[in-house]
């Protein structure tokens, strides 16, 4: 049941123009996870910073994700927008492709996709949005890994449809007693040794505690920190050295999938 | 001398949200042209836009082209903007991308770039941002048609690198003695006879009234009509049928380039 | 009960850029209506299109109202953005004065205030975002017209909170038995002869056919025709006549509402 | 010669959405400043750090002024684009009275207005720019203080027409021998007490040193400190005490520019 070997992915290239998102320590996360997903420009992101994430990127060699969301810069992504799946999915084709153009000009592919914030939460609950999603990227790119919760709707159509996914474990979100997350606009600074506790334990012994104070089953083929978590940096470390400690290896999700 | 065939291109798609440009013929147009510029979001053009102008060029067997413009939708892509050759050719990336990645989605390559508006001229003028870009389009796609004017530095660095060109002759602008067309924001309702008899004597015997009353030799493997100058349709129908009627076909640029 | 006069508003400056929106006829419609709502910004109209239309509303002596809209572009301001009634009050303000400046310089003051497409029905139907919205008019301009439906959560609370309303009948919508109208993002082209019918007998009788055949009682103290419908001058032109006719003057709400 | 008061003008509220600009320190700065530059939201600033910030300065006492930029998010003002006088008179127009709405709301008035990078300095050089924006400020305000530098063309027209300027000298940018600002897009982090060592010497003596390593003489009526600068409260603190030690006190523009 314990795991030999967990991807680890973070949101890259939160920026836009002169900003940065969180602590602007991107340079520091990259060479610690296995799994980038790179802002493609509706909700953050914005050429130069994917041209510059996708080679830093390719540098530490971590597998390169298209992270596309609503097109909301003001609202970060975060707000539902109330959209036919057919307009969503030509959003994600844009940022999707604007993306992979990056990867060309950088000499490697992608390895993944990952819509944000609100666009995840939506394609986890709308069964037919995420069948058009599945749909599409098996036109476009069967191959390509779908990140995603394993209770969610797109999750179950990818499966049926046979696009691979890669089931995610949200290290510094709270879990309900459905396995579903608990989505906060803000997010407190969090103990970086408890979690990496957490992390641990559901890699371990498939196990995490829900906000409610009993503990569900959890499997996942990847756990994701988010970057602008305040702190997001040390919980990556503290995190990464637990694992390490117990003989877990960081590694992209290709290896977990076919383990 | 005479040209056997000619490409004829129009910009397409050139819409955002609701909103469509000058007549709203695209649908008219399309089955007229040989080489469709697509704009791709940053001047005109929204993703639902593209994906449904990609399908409707494949339908009609014309060569799809990226159009892509300066990020200034209020402003038409028509106001130069001050910036770093790098990140202009980043923006050139991401929307190529953008483009690409819809006809990847509906089974077609592309077949050539066309910078839009103030983008174009500033590339036919500066040496850094034409050498970089074509730099570019070397390592993504060096077979990629680079539309431009004969006498622009564009021509000039593609031509040194080994990027193939398509040379331009605007129908629906005027020239002065260098050769070079004399922009203009409001394009007046223009007479379609008139315009097509200045493309059969530019396609057959290679000359060009000016603004100045004479004439000047120029040399070219496209015609372009803009779609947003009043009565393009008509300006279309008379030139395709002038051309014919002189036995002259309109062809994609590869025949043109190859002949 | 047959009113003697009625406001007769319109979406004025819904264009954007090189962009108009419908049939491009604002010109023509400004003199036959007397309330305009005038685009800031958001969902269409930019900073040289408000300037003009503001300019335009003056000239013809029609009232100038701000029509500000959800943060939205490409979705002209249609679709609903999941977002507090604070973020929302705040990008009402801004929009709010933003056409109050072209207004200042023009030497000419706001009649009213129309919220757009998706945030106007957002408003018919949120109690707590409405009460923010009229508390914050009680603050800023307490005299200010609010135009709402009859029967929405916005009338009766600005009616409980002591701003003016304009309710509105909507000459180019159908309405369903409950007196809501039946949104649609695209309307078809419509009778002048029958619109004109159905507004003088709202203004004559009080009551309207509704899409499930029966009839139904309406009160409104202003006639809504969108310039964005197709053929919208047709519908203004029938409309003016039918009411002159029958002795009812178009005339801005002042005068309605204290009739 | 001496000084006895000056003000103190920084630059506020330039976030947009989840970003916050340079050290995200506007809550320690407003209350050490007589002055703010309230971003409007061309360049940076969106409703709600608008509403949050014109409050902030109410509470402190702080001088609440416009601060517009070009339409450009993505280059943070800083891109000069090629626009007609007109245009851009429209956008300032628009943005002045989105803040003057929230000050409205505040209960507050405008202080002055003070364009943002290639803006103020299209503005310090553009004859007929400058022109348009002083008539238009004559029309809408004529006692608005208008931030410029002394030896700009800004800075003459307003004279001429007489709108009351607000001359200012920028602490944290280099001079060169003309009294012009050697301007930067990426500004160094600067030594407090140099910086607050300029300042005073600026303040009592008029003389500063340029780039060249020559003193000229320098008048102004407001020290500008940008509030991106790497560790502007710093900069902003010691100057603060420098000018306190030597009995300058700290106060809007109104009193300076009376004195």
């Amino acid at each position: 049941m314990k795991k030999l070997s967990i991807d680890l992915n973070s949101d890259m290239g939160e920026g836009f123009g002169p900003w940065v998102i969180g602590d602007g320590v991107d340079d520091c996360i990259m060479p610690l996870i296995s799994s980038a997903n790179i802002a493609t420009g509706f909700h953050a992101g914005d050429p130069n910073i994917m041209h510059r994430t996708v080679l830093l990127a390719k540098q530490q060699g971590v597998g390169i994700g298209a992270h596309p969301g609503f097109r909301d810069l003001v609202g970060f992504g975060r707000r539902h927008i109330r959209e036919s799946p057919e307009a969503l999915i030509n959003d994600i084709v844009y940022q999707l492709g604007a993306l992979r153009e990056f990867a060309r000009l950088a000499g490697v592919g992608l390895q993944h996709i990952k819509p944000h914030g609100a666009l995840y939460m939506h394609a986890a609950q709308d069964e037919e949005f995420s069948r058009k999603l599945v749909e599409t990227l098996q036109v476009i790119e069967p191959t390509l890994f779908l990140y995603c919760m394993e209770n969610s709707v797109t999750c179950r159509i990818a499966r049926e449809l046979g696009q691979p996914v890669v089931r995610e474990f949200y290290a510094d979100r709270d879990y309900d007693t459905s396995g579903s997350i608990v989505f906060t606009r803000n997010v407190r600074r969090l103990d970086p040794e408890q979690i990496a506790g957490k992390v641990l334990r559901a890699c371990t012994e498939g196990r995490v505690m829900t906000v409610s104070g009993t503990e569900i089953d959890i499997d996942f083929d990847s756990v994701c920190i988010h970057s602008d978590t305040p702190g997001a940096l040390e919980l990556i470390v503290a995190t990464r050295k637990a694992l390490g400690e117990h003989g877990i290896r960081i590694a992209p999700p290709a290896a977990a999938v076919h383990a």
